[in-house]
């Protein structure tokens, strides 16, 4: 698959600052409409995948809620990333990412160390993800569950 | 606002890059020069905010010579970063910031975690921080102090 | 040295994305594909430089599988990323580097935080490192040795 150009991969760049700052400051509602309606989200750390938007929101929604009676600001980080582009528009964001914790009046850990690969599909001006999969470095065994 | 050009988005990577190594690495004479003459440097990990480059210098330079004589190197990583430019050509930046220390000899510690928004102004064939606001996420009850 | 083009910019970033990704999951023959046949590894971790691509794939490759036997995925993390463009095209990348540690079911932990400095050349469609320059933070004094 080609690399992208300079433009989208700025684009992405940008994409996954406005994406993951909705997730970490609580704005579950447009965190989830940064998928597709009928995207899925993969981990490893999950029992199986969460599919559709509105079980996305849920999901997140319900993460953070926990994380905010616990006093809990997360930080989702990502880096190195690569950004390749088919013909037809649709993309492969491959990425490292980190998810930090900061406890009020405590330190900030790295509560895990993760890959990220989203296949992003065009939506009018900005782009939408399809398909992720995440993989959490410390269950290596479960990447093909 | 709408979202700055993809040249603007990288210069403000490169203008990261270049502000915080100058910090960490101690010339703080020309880290106070990224700065508006009447900068403010605003955070809550802070009594008030520091007004003018001649203060931002100072303050840096204090801290500097604290973290040295302690044998720490500090260093802030930028990321996550959102750009917006204005018709004016003022941009907003938006990104998440951490410190890390490294003790002579000792492992690496997250010393915090924060977002960083800074207004940022034409200077030249650069740019310059008009106003920096930065939030520590241990500390989310002084945000609006 | 003027300031990088914003495509080269980006090439950089995707490059060094790729670059570690290789080392990180074992693909150390790619790895070394990266350095020009008689570049240079030289890190104040290391008692020498290391020099040719022979020596770095054997070096990247016994540490992989040190890691590997004790169950460790490590990660490099570039941040902070500044590139300078020489009229022939060389070109000087300085950043940050972290070396991130996760160990099978258990955290993540920060290895090391240390500044890169490369000097990259043009290789056909790609670039090529010629000159590596790692120092760790917690080891300042033997960054002239």
């Amino acid at each position: 698959m080609p690399v992208s150009s300079t433009a989208v991969y700025q684009e992405i760049q940008n994409f996954y600052a406005r994406q993951m700052r909705l997730l970490d400051e609580g704005d579950t509602q447009a965190w989830a409409e940064t998928f597709e309606s009928d995207g899925v989200f993969d981990a490893n750390g999950l029992p199986e995948p969460v599919r559709g938007r509105e079980n996305i929101q849920s999901s997140a929604r319900k993460a953070w809620e926990t994380l905010t009676a616990e006093g809990i600001q997360r930080r989702h980080w990502i880096g190195m990333l690569e950004v390749g582009e088919h013909a037809d528009g649709t993309l492969l964001a491959r990425s490292y990412a980190l998810v930090l914790v900061t406890k009020r009046d405590d330190q900030t850990a790295i509560q895990t160390s993760t890959t990220c690969e989203d296949v992003l599909i065009r939506a009018g001006e900005t782009v939408q993800v399809r398909y992720r999969t995440v993989r959490r470095d410390d269950r290596p065994d479960k990447q093909e569950a």
